[in-house]
């Protein structure tokens, strides 16, 4: 019997011909599917377990793809993926060329809107509803699904007090399992928590947005999820479905500790055992030297605090979170807020440091200019998954960081090359600064196993001269120059020099200045895009200073990376060794 | 008996020296001295005027500046100026040199944070609460003003939730007069009306997100309100009074109209009659000629929609509001919903124009990447207040958009130099574009008195040869060009070139390459910051071609500018005409 089912449907119109009674085994069927690929290829386990029920009610009582779904967020998507047609690619999951580990549009007409930043579904559902009222077509259904810890996210209120304000036909499914990555946080949590308990009162906060309410129902519960489904087709208006549903259901140990298998890496797919790590002797994350280097200064230094949005696990900020509770904050999706009460610390006369993906402080660029910038407070921030970031894709590359920055006054910006200079700029931020700071840094492995040196003070705006040449000067910023330094290795020759630069601004235009006069060709390269980054920086020196050395600028182009490991996307974005060389080979011989 | 109680007041310590009774003879007094005021200097009326006997009876119960004051956008927080020692000087207000139209900590120890932007005010006074309690400072008390427009912005509920988590001694109080510059919308300003009238259930929405609740209570009543905040002096924890108040109070024209009162420009401080605009020969704004246009547009291409984040005066998207309401749609000041929205009708196939102040935008620049860049959905920004925007000073230039925008791939950007430009380029976006374009324009006029011309189609990246010229090339974006265009009549030499480039992005490539061959120097100008911005483009451009050409780059240094006309600034940011001149001369000789 099991495997037969899920055998047959290559799309939601197959799924829609089964009989409601075959649904539950297609639910474990789907379950062990995601499981059985998963725990060989990795990817985001936890989510897609949890919403396997409402996955296969929603496109048996929706027309989907006429009827639009949008998955906020996206990681809980693979069981969608798997129904529309995606089944026997999604061993691809997150591999170069395979199938994105987000909705995508590009990939499949079920995915009617791309996510990967959380608390954008409802907006885009409702624009989506708007423009079919446009067209006149008054049938239609809109989807969206969103978590509770999405949902909590400003955007997502902004659209919830749009949509109540309309007549939109509009589902939102408040997929409602108390957690995002990390436990959900934030007064709506426990509100929420009260109307599970039922200990709320009479009017729920949804309803005082105007929209029609329903639940809280079980979201494993596939009978009533059909019939509550098929009931709210036919409200009109905008409505709020509460399911209550468990991250990682099916899967014990997924279901135990959730935040271990939000995206658990390789498992055994029968124990859940998670796949020991092999070698202990690599060199340490960037994340953990931040987290367990902040908790070190902060044992010292009092006016430190601690501030994530939502990201305490990935970021390490949960070290600082254990051992001070009163002064580390995951204040929940909420960047821009995130920022402005780092700003309001800093105010203060507190050492707030910030710590953001790269990506995500896109959500806070207005925060940054206008409350920290403009009022030259010494927030710290630490911006994690800086460059590529591998698998997660295009949504999540942290690689316009430098661009975006570079043009705000009064920000320094900072990129460690390895876990010393982190540590350093770390140490030296909190003696005391005079602006803002951004320390930009990518995920995963730096370059060094022994990490935990004794602090020395960096100065502001000094480049380090790692090796000296005479033709050819590679400035390189932040890790990538660990990529210049292995290649020059290789070449035996003293034509070439090597700059760790550090800061992105500012520049250190007196050692640059020595660097344009002493060589005849100046090349940069950068973990970020080329417009307007790094590079742009130095070419701006050279012209302000009427230097015309040939400068090679080496970075991203102007598009959009795909999903991949980091290595394959580096050569892809020819940012790897291989170009490099080459690159160096023309200048030496030209 | 009049002008003698204000006359005493230099600081609230004065303040609180006055008997209760004395008390509403102050505010007649403070009303009239700020209508006094901005009758002749102009600047923000209503606001200020709504709030006097709430600013009276704050400053007169809370020991200011030890306990933290911050009033979220600022607007309303002239009476505070002027009670707080800016009495004296308050006739400088928003003048180059002068006080600042906003808070600003730099220019009082009573402007506990610098605003501008709507809604940072909660985040920030929890983040000076949370350092009050890191402190050991349990008296301190900390209030954050706010209006229900503000209030309704997803930041502000990022902070409620965040705030409503913990034990932090702050009083929210929440300022609802319905309207922000224009009125409120949404359905939270609905619920708040049910509140008012007393049709709201039992449990409010921000006892919902864990929040004391007092009110609604009448915020001209200043003995009320001075025994509900001595009563919240001791309660402790997360608590927010909702007061209601009417924008304009005092001044009948103002209460009468509030959108046009919210900044009125010059007018009669007995009956309120505003100066009559003297010239109607002269040019028109962008502001109206895009809202016409739009209408214009719309009318024959049923695809195009309208969004504005709460200002559609401003924006004069509300013609097309007033003629097509369910094609238009001011969403309130929810920028990020903005952007995914207009997302979302593109996927849908509509045409959306979201106009959005360059300044608003940095609110929504995720939503730009994540959500209509890297999905290529052709949305049509239109950047309203692009540039140096004058009296509101450093938290309302538009001067990084370049910068910002320039580093996302697929994406367009344009600058019109005049009406006519503005008008084709709107014409040819809702002709069908394959990506996504941002159009920045200035606030005010152009430079074209008969802007209705018909419709040409403009090429995606190409530029205008205004003057050939020999030596010198001139590369302009946007309406800065007039101002070249205006200097190099005024030598009469062939030597000079002048091009209008039209697009930051794509660059008009083969224009410039013949341009970097023809011409010995290259001056670029814009009415941004210089980092990362158009020049930068352009330098980008001769570093890839091998150009040596001198490139002189005009633009904003970087440092934020602060108040005062747009021409003052222009020429401290030394991108007026006197500059363009010298530069001009310099390279003429050289």
């Amino acid at each position: 019997m099991h495997k037969t089912i899920l055998a047959q449907i290559d799309s939601p119109k197959a799924l829609r011909r089964l009989k409601t009674g075959d649904l539950p085994d297609l639910a474990l069927e789907l379950r062990d599917f995601i499981i059985d690929i998963v725990s060989t290829k990795e990817g985001h386990l936890g989510a897609s377990l949890g919403v396997v029920e409402l996955t296969i009610a929603i496109h048996y009582i929706f027309d989907t793809p006429n009827d639009k779904l949008i998955w906020d967020v996206g990681h809980q998507a693979y069981g969608h993926k798997i129904l529309t047609g995606r089944k026997s690619i999604f061993d691809t999951n997150r591999q170069l060329g395979g199938i994105s580990g987000f909705p995508k549009r590009s990939e499949s007409e079920y995915d009617a809107f791309g996510t990967g930043h959380s608390s954008t579904s409802i907006s885009a559902i409702l624009g989506m509803a708007i423009a079919s009222g446009i067209k006149g077509d008054t049938e239609r259904q809109h989807i969206a699904v969103i978590g509770d810890a999405s949902i909590a996210s400003g955007m997502a209120f902004e659209a919830l007090n749009h949509l109540g304000s309309t007549k939109a036909n509009v589902l939102v499914i408040l997929n409602d399992n108390a957690i995002g990555i990390d436990p959900s946080v934030g007064a709506l949590k426990k509100y929420l928590t009260n109307v599970k308990k039922g200990t709320a009162k009479e009017e729920n906060i949804f309803e005082c947005l105007n929209l029609n309410y329903t639940g809280p129902v079980d979201g494993h519960d596939l009978p009533l999820l059909l019939k509550e489904l098929e009931r709210l087709k036919s409200v009109k208006g905008p409505k709020l479905l509460h399911v209550i549903t468990t991250k990682g259901k099916g899967l014990q140990s997924a279901e135990d500790d959730q935040v271990v298998y939000h995206a658990p890496g390789k498992f055994n797919k029968s124990t859940g055992e998670l796949q020991a790590k092999t070698d202990t002797d690599q060199p340490a994350k960037y994340q953990d030297v931040f987290g367990h280097t902040l908790v070190e200064l902060a044992e010292k230094n009092k006016k430190i605090t601690g501030i994530t949005p939502a990201m305490p696990t990935g970021s390490s900020l949960k070290y600082m979170m254990a051992k001070m509770p009163d002064r580390a904050f995951d204040v929940g999706i909420a960047e821009q807020h995130a920022v402005t009460l780092a700003a309001g610390m800093a105010a203060e006369g507190l050492m707030p440091f910030c710590t953001i993906y790269s990506t995500f402080l896109q959500r806070a660029y207005d925060q940054v200019i206008h409350d920290v910038a403009l009022q030259n407070l010494p927030v710290i921030f630490c911006l994690d998954r800086a460059g590529i970031v591998g698998q997660d894709g295009a949504t999540h590359h942290g690689v316009y960081d430098m661009a975006y920055l570079r043009c705000i006054p009064n920000l320094v910006i900072f990129a460690p090359m390895n876990e010393t200079e982190l540590r350093n700029i770390m140490y030296t931020a909190q003696l005391g600064l005079s602006h803002p700071i951004a320390i930009r840094y990518p995920r995963g492995q730096g370059v060094q196993v022994h990490w935990k040196s004794p602090f020395d003070r960096i100065e502001i705006g000094s480049s380090r001269e790692l090796r000296k040449g005479s033709k050819i000067a590679i400035l390189s910023i932040g890790h990538i120059g660990n990529t210049v330094a292995e290649v020059i290795e290789e070449f035996s020759n003293d034509q070439i020099g090597h700059y760790d630069m550090r800061f992105v601004k500012p520049l250190d235009k007196k050692n640059l200045y020595t660097i344009f006069e002493n060589y005849e060709y100046v090349l940069s390269i950068e973990d970020g895009c080329k417009a307007g980054g790094f590079g742009s920086a130095v070419l701006e020196f050279a012209n302000e200073t009427a230097h015309a050395n040939k400068l090679v600028i080496m970075g991203i182009d102007d598009l959009f990376l795909e999903h991949g490991t980091v290595q394959e996307l580096h050569r892809l974005a020819k940012i790897d060794a291989a170009s490099l060389k080459t690159r160096i080979k023309i200048l030496l011989d030209s």
